[in-house]
């Protein structure tokens, strides 16, 4: 961590995870706090205490004003902060921080909804890694690989559209809850290989095939074409390559990507990127949180700080 | 049950049920008997005993020849019965019929298998079925729907390839164990309403967007533009539709389709075969296998029947 002032303290509270941040006035990180402190512990706990906790471990003064994004605001979270609406402007999610009535000056970021019922969305905690990292008139694609991932449309500094695919999830679920069970191995590590390669080009030669693709893993298997030692990777290649083809097909291959990617799951992501011939930029998934809370943060209170 | 003279018996042994009828010679059922002792149960206890107690049921005379289809013909089941590759002929099924080392004349028929390494498959008792609900020359596509629906080309008589979509046990284990559970109301009963019509016309609008749609659901509930009641009926038809588009790009919808149904399930894939387009005929499930079993019996046994 570098020397300066603590001006600001920025904390990515999540559904199960809570990171913060003692900032100075330029959005430089001085000190670091991490816990399991998520929003689900939060509910039987309350959200002061633990914010209180954070910050004694930060050492951050109790003046300094604390800027909040994620799923403590959420309507299930500490308070509300209501969904911007697409299109929205990303350098204008300050505007719609709400204040917690709690000691101290503490806001939250609201997150982005698509609120029409054809292509109903939302996003809570990512919209501020997409501030994080664009320029105020970027024009192209984010992807956020995850549990949920995003591509997110933005023109010109605006986010127009969003899709959220259950990729991690479908992975868990279909996984261990099964019958691929017995196709996957648990705890298998996971690279760019040739198993997660095929299951890209499956993907990518039959998008709409999806169902189908995922029994032919366990028939493979049985007739012996396919390893169980592949499973896995074969499964997470059908499930990624799927995504991105249906991305492609709703926005072409014409714009830069930024891939907000962490460990394998961002490396597994860059290679399927690559091979769908997208133009690509990796970025760190937590710098992107630091740095739109940052932003955020100097809209806010920028004037104030010394 | 009409009267008649016993002359063989007939039996679909599945991973978790047992169905057994005294059949006459011209493959009229003259008793039934069922129970749960499908083949995962008999791993433990023995096939032998749990078939000698049916036939007990029955009031089967032990000269009485058995022909038996599913899975006990697996490799984890009695005895395997090899499968049958693509493509083969319906009504050489008894060919491949393996005798079992036990009292009596029992046989098992074979599944059939796509053993190629692009779209790898394979099915243990639709084959029966498939016998069972089609003449000797037909030519188009039989749908049956289930927990692995398959989608089978028939071309006078042959099994050309096939497709099998997880599509039930997705259902279930999308409603259960994902994020989905707090969409979609558990034991809600299915019909083909406008929200399931709603679901199939999405995946029909764009099929790639599968795992995508499925997070809409979410969405649609948190902003308000759908029901948690309807859940259940949006998810079957995304899920549904998503199998039927990718068999009707795969096929046309110039075919006749013979739809193999069961109860409610069958009722909602009739409803979706229909705003597909295609020219379908609904046949019971239970009779299709007692019919492909009879007819192979006949092959096999037919000129011993007095």
């Amino acid at each position: 961590m570098k020397s300066g002032n603590p001006a600001f303290v920025a904390i990515d509270w999540g559904t199960s995870s809570f990171r913060g941040w003692l900032m100075t006035a330029d959005g430089t990180p001085l000190a670091e706090t991490r816990g399991h402190e998520g929003m689900l512990h939060c509910a039987t706990t309350g959200f002061a205490p633990v914010l209180a906790d954070h910050l004694a471990r930060l050492g951050a003064a109790r003046e300094l004003p604390v800027l909040i994004c994620g799923m403590a605001g959420a309507r299930q979270g500490w308070i509300e902060a209501p969904y911007l609406h697409t299109p929205t402007r990303l350098d204008a999610l300050h505007e719609g921080a709400q204040r917690v009535p709690t000691e101290g000056d503490v806001r939250i970021l609201p997150g982005i909804a698509q609120a029409d019922a054809t292509t109903p969305d939302v996003m809570r905690g990512e919209e501020t890694q997409l501030l994080g990292v664009t320029q105020a008139d970027f024009t192209g694609l984010v992807c956020i690989p995850g549990t949920h991932s995003k591509w997110v449309g933005i023109e010109a500094g605006v986010v127009t559209s969003f899709s959220t695919y259950m990729t991690g999830e479908l992975f868990s679920v279909i996984a261990q809850h099964s019958i691929l069970k017995h196709a996957v191995l648990p705890d298998e590590g996971m690279t760019a290989s040739d198993a997660f390669r095929d299951g890209l080009q499956r993907a990518r030669r039959v998008p709409t095939r999806l169902t189908s693709a995922l029994f032919g893993l366990r028939a493979a298997q049985l007739l012996g074409f396919q390893q169980q030692a592949d499973g896995a990777a074969r499964l997470s290649g059908l499930l990624i390559g799927t995504e991105i083809a249906d991305a492609v097909a709703q926005h072409g291959t014409q714009h830069p990507v930024r891939l907000i990617g962490a460990g394998a799951l961002g490396e597994l992501y860059a290679a399927a990127l690559q091979d769908a011939d997208l133009n690509m930029t990796i970025v760190d998934a937590e710098q992107a949180s630091q740095r739109g809370l940052a932003k955020s943060a100097i809209h806010l209170w920028g004037g104030q700080f010394s």
